[in-house]
C-alpha cells in the first residue's frame, strides 16, 4: 500500500496525549481532538483563537447549507450542493493579559500538553504563557459534550499566575461569523443577538437552506467586571477579568446549549419561540453535574463496548480511539443524525453519509448499541419519500437511495456515482436483513423494513434489464463498491446484493402472508403474486459472472480480458491516482481500488467455500491499490478467515490507526468515520472470526502473534457475550449469565455465566502462516 | 424518426421568402436569414430593435470568452467555459415618427416581406408602417456581408412615406452592450467609444478572455440634421432626420467594417493603434460597389457549387439553401476560423467546432474549394501545441485532439466526451488522408500531415492497451461516434480508424524514406523504426470485433448481449431522450444515437462488401434513433448504395430541409451546419453514388423516382465534373475540357469535353427497392 505512519501522538491506553505542540500537526490534532455527541461535534481548535493553520469547525448533524452548481440539467443529476455547514463557535474566548493577546502561533509558551480522555470524553489542554513583560500563567481549558444532555457542553478554563499578580482580561461567547471554509464564506444571517448579565445568545439561519440554530452560553466563575461588548452582528460577547493571584488558581466556566430546527418552512420567531421553551434546563445546568453526567454515560458505555489488546499498548490506544469516536459520532439519540464519512470533524465529503453506512458502521451498533442500529435503518425509512422521488428521476420505479445524504435526498452532484451506484439500495436491504437476522427484531421487519424492501425491490426490477443473448437478469450501467470500474454490466457484487435482495424480500413477504394480521399491511404495499413471481424470475437467472475453472468471481462482465497492470509497479509518487492520473486513465484496466467481489463475500460469507474465498482473495487482493480507507479492514477480515495472518495484521495495523498516525496525510481534514467503523470488525469479525450470517453467531478467533491476549465482547439481547483470546486458547462466558448458543470453530456452544476455556485448533494459530 | 416539418417559408429555386410575419417564427427566421461571411456572422434580427422574442446575436469567428465553471478539478477535465461570445449590433438601428418609435411586435404593419437571395447573399425585408396617427410609410432593409472584404457589410434602410410628408427620426450606429444570452450578461468592456461627423466607433475587449474588437460605421444617404448622442458607454450613435416626401423613396446606407484581435498579451492601445491602419480602405469603401463585389463573388460561386434538381422545388431550394451556409459559414478566407456546429447563427454549442469536421464538413469544400479544405486540416496543424498539451493532460503521448474547440484547445467540459471519444483525432488523421487521396497535395502531407499523423500515432499507442486475453490491442473506456455507448471497450470504429490511422501513416514515412530529402524532415519528427514496428504490430493485431456468422460488426465489446429495446415502441412524447430519460438511463441497451459501424462503413467505403453494409445496416438502422441531426444523411448515402431507395429518399428529406422545415424544432437556436454539410453530401455520395476512398472517383448515381433530373458538379484540379442524372440516362462533362478517369458503374471511363451520355443500369434504377 506504500502508506507509513506519521506517529505523533504518545501511548496510552485510555489517552490522546499531544506533548508539546507542533504547528505542522495542528489540523490534524484538531481533527484528532474533536468532540461529538452525535447531536453536535466540534474540532479541537484552541479556544482562545489561533493565527496559524486552522479549520475552525462547528457542526450541527444534520443542519447543512444548499448551493445551486452550474452543472448540466439532464435528468437524474444532482446539481445542489449540500452541505453540514460551519455553525457557532461556542468556545469562543480571547485573553490578554497588559493588552498582549494570546496566541500560540506566536506566544512564548512551555509545557504544553493536550490531553484527550477517552474513558470520559473530557479534553484537557494546558501549558504556561510567558508574556512579552515576563509575566507567566499557567493555563488549563477543559471542554466536553454532554452525552446525556445532547444539547449541551461546557467548558471550563483555569488560570494560576506563577511569578505575579494581576489580571487577565477575558472576550468570551459566540461567534457566528466563521466561514464554512470549502465554499470561502460564512453562511448564517443573524436571527437575534443578546448579551446581558452573565449570558450571551445568539439565533442565525443559514442564508439558502434557511436551517435555524440559537446557541446559548453561560459564565459562572471567579470572574469580575463582566459586561457585555459589541463585537459585530454574529458575535455575542462578554468581557470580564479572571483576578489572578501568584500561586492560586482562579477559573471560570461556562455551559452551552445549541438548539436546531432544519424545517425551511418555520418562521424564524416561530423557532425562536419554541427555543425559549427550552431555556430553564439550559438555566439550571451545572458544570460539574453536567460534566459528571456524561462521563456516567461513557463509563456505562465503557463497560459494554471496551476492547482489551494485552501486549500491543499502541494497537490498544488505536482500536478504544476507534469505540470512542464511533459512539461520539452516533448512538441512536435522533433518528434524523446521520454518520457523515467524516464524522463531526470536519467539512470534507460535505457532511454527507455514504452508502456504506449499513455494511460498514451498522455491524458496530448491532453489538454495541442495537436501539442505535434500529435508529440507522429508521433514517432510512423515514427518507423512503426521497428515496422514491429519487428513482422517479432516475426512470426507475420504488426506491432508490442515496450514494451520499445528509437528509435523505441524494446529494452526490457526480452523477457517475449518484446514478450508477446501487449498492445504496441494496445495502439498506442487507441491513435491514442483518439486523433483523441478528436481533430478531419482527416487529420492525413487518413494520418499516418490509416496505423499504419491497420499494427497492421494485427499484431493481425497473433498473436491471434481461441480456439478449443469455437470457439473464441483471444491470447495465453500474459502478459497484470499486469505483475503479466506472459503467459496467453485470457487477458481480450489484447483481448478487440484488439476488439476495429479491430472495429477502420474497421470504418476509411470504412469512407475513402465512399471518392473518398483516393482510392490511400487504395490501397497502400493494404487492401481488405477479410482482413476487417477477421477482423470483430475476432471483433466480441473476447473472453472477463466474468462472467454474478457476473459482474466480468476475468483477464484472469482461474484467478477465481487460489490460493488466501490476500496482506493484506503480511508482509511490504518483498516489493518490485521483491527483496524479487523468480522470478516464483510472477507469481501464485491472487494477481495483477497494474490494468489490471480496465484499460480496464479506456480507454473505456463508454463501461461498473456503476454496472460493481463497482463490478470489489470491485473485483480486494482488489487483486492488486500497486507495479507499475502507478497504484493508475487508482484506483483513478475510485474510484471517483464510489463515493469511501476516496480511491479516498489516492490513489490521493501517485500519487501526488511519487518523492517530494520519496514514492517508489528510486527517487534517477529518477523520475517517467508516473507516473507524471498519476498525472495530477488524477485531470482531477479523482476528474475532465471527460472522453474522447465519441463524447463530459462529466465531473462529485468532490471534496476532504480536498480542498476549485480546478480548472483546458483544451484546446479544438482554447479554453481553465476552470473549478474551490468548495465544493458545480462549475464554468465553455471558456476563448476565444467559445461555448462548454459538457455533465455535464449526462446533455448536453454548455458552453462560461460566467461563469456558476452548483449546485454539492447530489450524487456527497463528504461528505459521499458509 | 417521428420527426415532421414546419412548413413556413415559401418555396423558390433562388430565395428563402417569408410572406407576412408570424411572431412564433421570429427566432427560427433570426436563424435562417442569418448572413456570414466566415470572418463575421449575424443573425436575422430586425435592425429596427424588435420587443418580441429574439436572439440578437452578431459573432466574430474565433473570438470567445471564457469562464471558470466550479466542476471537479481531476486531472483532465476541462473546467473552462469557452464561448464565441455575443458581440456589436452593427446593424442598430431605431426609427421614429411623431415620437412613435418602431417596434414590429406592437406596431400596425401590413405587406410585410423577407427574402434571402440565395444568388447574391442579400437579404431585404420591407413592410408597411402605419403610425398611430394614420400615417403610411413603407420601409425597405437590406444588408449583407462582404465576401470579398470580409471585415466588411452593409445595410441600407429606405423609406417613403405613402400618405404625408414628413420627417423619419433615426438613431442609428453601434451597440456593443447585448448580453450574451446563454451566461445572461454582456461580457464586454469599452475600451473607446468615438461618434462624429457620419460616422461611429466602438473597441471593446471582453473581460475575461481579453479578446479585442473595434467596429466602425459611417453613413451616407439623404439625412438631415446628423448629430452624436450620449447613449451609454457601450453604444455609439448618431441621429438623424430621413426626409419624407410622399410617394418618393429616401434611404441612407452604412459601410461597417469589423477588426479583431484574439491575443490575450496584445494590449487595447496596440490594438487601436493597428486597426487604425486599416481605417483608410473603410473610409474609401462604397456601398453599392461593395454589394457588387460581393455579389460577384457569389456569382463565381454557384457556377462551381450548383446543384439542380428538376421536379422537386421544395428539395432545390433546400439543396441550395445548404451550399449558400456552408460557403457562408467557411470558405477557407483564414486558418483561425472554424466551422462551429451552428456556424455563425446562435449561442448554441458555444460557437465550438466538434470532432465531424474533418468527416462531414471536409468533403464539401474538398470538391468545391480545395483551398479551404486545406485551410481547415491547416487549423489542426496550427492547433498541434494544443493537442500536445491536451494529450499529457490524458496521460497520453503525441497529440490529442479536441472533440470540440475554438481556438484548439479541448472546450468541451464533459469529460465522458472529451476524454473518452477518439474520434476528433483519429478523424483528422482521415480527413489529411482523405485530402491527399483526392487532391494529391504531396507537398501537404510531407510538409504538415506526416507531423499531424505521427502525434496521433502516439497517442494512439498510448492510449490503448493489450487484452488480457486475447491478446489483441484496442482501446478501453472509449465513447465512439454513437454517444449512446458511453464508456465501453473495443468499440469497433475506433479500433478500425486507429489502425487505418496507423497503416497509413507508416505507409506515408515509408514513402518518405525512399526519398533522400525527407531525411530532416523524419529526423525532427525522430520516429525510428522500432517505433514503426510497434505501430504495426498494433494496427496489425488491431481488435475489430465482428461476427463472422452474421457478417456483423458488433459496435463495442459486449453489444450484441445488451438488453434490446425496440425504438419504435418509445412514445415520441419521450424524444429528445435527453430531455425526457434520465441521464444514465439512455446508455444501456442497444439503441443507438447516430451511426458508429455503419459511419466506419461509409467513411471507408472500399474495405467493406455489399453484403457487410448490407447485414449491418439491417441490424444497426433499425436501433438507431438518429437523435443527432448528422444521422439520417449517412443512411440516406448507403441506403441508396444498398438500393434502400425508399429509405434514401426519405432520409434524405429529412437532412436537407432540416433547418427549413424546423425539424428539430430547435433551429431558433442556429443552424445545424454539419447536418447542412451532410446534405450535400446526400446528393454526391448518396444519389450520386459517388465515393473518394479510392484510387479514382467512383460513381453509381441513381435518382430519386420523384425527380425529373437532378445534376452537380465536382471541382477536380483545375476542372470541373458536371454530372447531370435523369431517370434513364445520365450525361457527364468536365467543363474545362481536361480528361478524368472516373469509375461509372464499376467500369472505369474517361469524361472529356464533351458529354457522355450513359444509360442507368437496370440494377441501379430507383423504380423497384429491393
Amino acid at each position: 500500500m506504500g502508506k507509513s505512519a506519521d506517529t505523533y501522538y504518545c501511548v496510552d491506553p485510555w489517552k490522546i496525549i499531544e506533548n508539546g505542540f507542533s504547528p505542522e500537526h495542528a489540523m490534524v490534532s484538531e481533527s484528532i481532538f474533536s468532540l461529538g455527541n452525535e447531536y453536535t461535534g466540534v474540532r479541537g481548535y484552541f479556544d482562545e483563537g489561533y493565527s496559524g493553520d486552522r479549520l475552525l469547525g462547528s457542526y450541527i448533524n444534520g443542519v447543512f447549507e444548499e448551493k445551486k452548481l452550474e452543472t448540466s440539467s439532464y435528468k437524474g443529476i444532482v446539481n445542489t450542493m449540500t452541505y453540514m455547514v460551519n455553525a457557532v463557535d461556542w468556545l469562543y474566548t480571547r485573553l490578554q493579559i497588559d493588552g498582549e493577546e494570546l496566541d500560540l502561533n506566536i506566544a512564548d509558551y512551555r509545557s504544553f500538553v493536550r490531553i484527550l480522555d477517552l474513558k470520559t470524553g473530557v479534553l484537557i489542554r494546558s501549558f504556561v504563557w510567558r508574556t512579552k513583560t515576563g509575566k507567566e500563567v499557567e493555563l488549563t481549558f477543559e471542554r466536553f459534550l454532554s452525552m446525556e444532555e445532547p444539547h449541551m457542553g461546557g467548558q471550563r478554563i483555569r488560570a494560576r499566575a506563577l511569578n505575579f499578580n494581576g489580571n487577565l482580561q477575558v472576550l468570551a461567547g459566540l461567534d457566528f461569523s466563521q466561514p464554512h471554509k470549502s465554499v470561502g464564506e460564512n453562511r448564517w444571517d443573524c436571527i437575534s443577538n443578546k448579551a446581558e448579565g452573565n449570558c450571551c445568545e445568539i439565533a442565525a439561519q443559514t442564508k439558502q437552506s434557511k436551517h435555524k440554530v440559537i446557541c446559548q452560553c453561560r459564565f459562572l466563575g471567579d470572574m469580575e467586571q463582566m459586561a457585555p461588548v459589541q463585537a459585530g452582528e454574529k458575535i455575542s460577547l462578554l468581557s470580564f477579568t479572571l483576578p489572578l493571584n501568584q500561586g492560586s488558581q482562579t477559573q471560570f466556566s461556562r455551559i452551552m446549549q445549541i438548539l436546531s430546527c432544519t424545517e425551511k418552512a418555520v418562521a424564524p420567531e416561530k423557532f425562536e419561540r419554541l427555543s425559549a421553551a427550552k431555556k430553564d434546563t439550559f438555566l439550571a445546568a451545572e458544570y460539574d453535574a453536567l460534566k459528571a453526567g456524561s462521563c456516567k454515560w461513557w463509563e456505562q458505555m465503557w463497560r459494554r463496548s471496551d476492547i482489551q489488546i494485552e501486549g500491543d499498548a499502541v494497537n490498544q490506544q488505536g482500536i478504544r480511539y476507534c469505540i470512542f469516536q464511533m459512539h461520539q459520532t452516533y448512538h441512536g439519540e435522533n433518528s434524523k443524525s446521520v454518520i457523515g464519512a467524516k464524522g463531526l470533524t470536519g467539512e470534507a465529503y460535505s457532511g454527507n453519509t455514504f452508502w456504506d453506512t449499513e455494511t460498514y458502521c451498522l455491524p458496530f451498533y448491532l453489538f454495541n448499541n442495537p436501539q442505535a442500529a434500529k435508529k440507522l435503518l429508521m433514517f432510512r425509512y423515514h427518507s423512503l419519500p426521497q428515496a422514491r422521488e429519487r428513482a422517479k428521476a432516475l426512470d426507475c420505479e420504488g426506491a432508490f437511495y442515496p450514494i451520499a445524504t445528509i437528509d435523505g435526498r441524494e446529494c452526490c452532484n457526480l452523477w457517475q456515482h449518484s446514478s450508477l451506484q446501487l449498492q445504496a439500495s441494496t445495502g439498506v436491504a442487507y441491513g435491514i436483513w442483518h439486523y433483523v437476522n441478528v436481533t430478531k427484531d419482527e416487529d420492525f421487519i413487518d413494520t418499516y423494513g418490509v416496505e423499504m424492501l419491497v420499494e427497492i425491490c421494485r427499484m431493481l426490477a425497473t433498473r436491471g434489464d434481461w441480456s439478449q443473448k443469455t437470457g439473464k437478469y441483471g444491470f447495465y450501467g453500474v459502478m459497484g463498491p470499486d469505483e475503479f470500474q466506472m459503467m459496467v454490466n453485470h457487477n458481480c457484487y450489484t447483481n448478487f446484493m440484488a439476488k439476495k435482495t429479491f430472495e429477502y424480500t420474497i421470504l418476509v413477504i411470504n412469512n407475513m402472508k402465512a399471518t392473518q394480521k398483516f393482510a392490511d399491511r400487504l395490501k397497502i404495499l400493494s404487492v401481488d403474486s405477479q410482482e413476487l413471481l417477477k421477482w423470483a424470475d430475476m432471483a433466480r437467472n441473476m447473472e453472477i459472472p463466474y468462472d467454474e475453472d478457476t473459482r474466480i468471481f468476475e468483477q464484472c462482465e469482461g474484467f478477465f480480458t481487460l489490460p493488466h497492470i501490476d500496482v506493484d509497479k506503480i511508482p509511490v509518487t504518483e498516489f493518490p491516482l485521483y491527483s496524479h492520473w487523468s480522470y478516464d486513465h483510472i477507469y481501464r484496466n485491472d487494477m481495483i481500488k477497494q474490494p468489490d467481489v471480496l465484499m460480496m463475500m464479506f456480507l454473505y460469507n456463508a454463501c461461498f467455500t473456503t476454496e472460493q474465498k481463497l482463490k478470489n482473495y489470491d485473485y483480486y487482493e494482488p489487483r486492488c491499490i486500497h486507495e479507499s480507507s475502507l478497504s484493508p479492514s475487508v482484506h483483513s477480515i478475510l485474510a484471517s478467515e483464510l489463515k493469511r495472518h501476516e496480511d491479516a495484521y498489516r492490513f489490521f495495523e493501517f485500519a487501526t490507526r488511519l487518523d492517530l498516525d494520519n496514514y492517508n496525510r489528510n486527517t487534517s481534514e477529518g477523520l475517517h468515520t467508516t473507516s473507524i467503523a471498519a476498525a472495530w470488525m477488524n477485531i470482531i469479525y477479523g482476528f474475532g472470526g465471527m460472522r453474522s450470517d447465519g441463524d447463530i453467531l459462529s466465531f473462529h478467533p485468532t490471534i496476532p502473534k504480536q498480542w498476549r491476549s485480546y478480548s472483546f465482547q458483544i451484546l446479544l439481547g438482554d447479554d453481553t457475550l465476552f470473549i478474551k483470546v490468548e495465544q493458545e486458547k480462549l475464554r468465553i462466558h455471558t456476563k448476565n449469565g444467559s445461555k448462548q448458543t454459538i457455533s465455535l470453530y464449526d462446533r455448536n456452544t453454548v455458552i453462560g455465566q461460566e467461563e469456558v476455556v476452548v483449546k485454539i485448533p492447530e489450524q487456527w494459530r497463528t504461528a505459521i502462516d499458509e
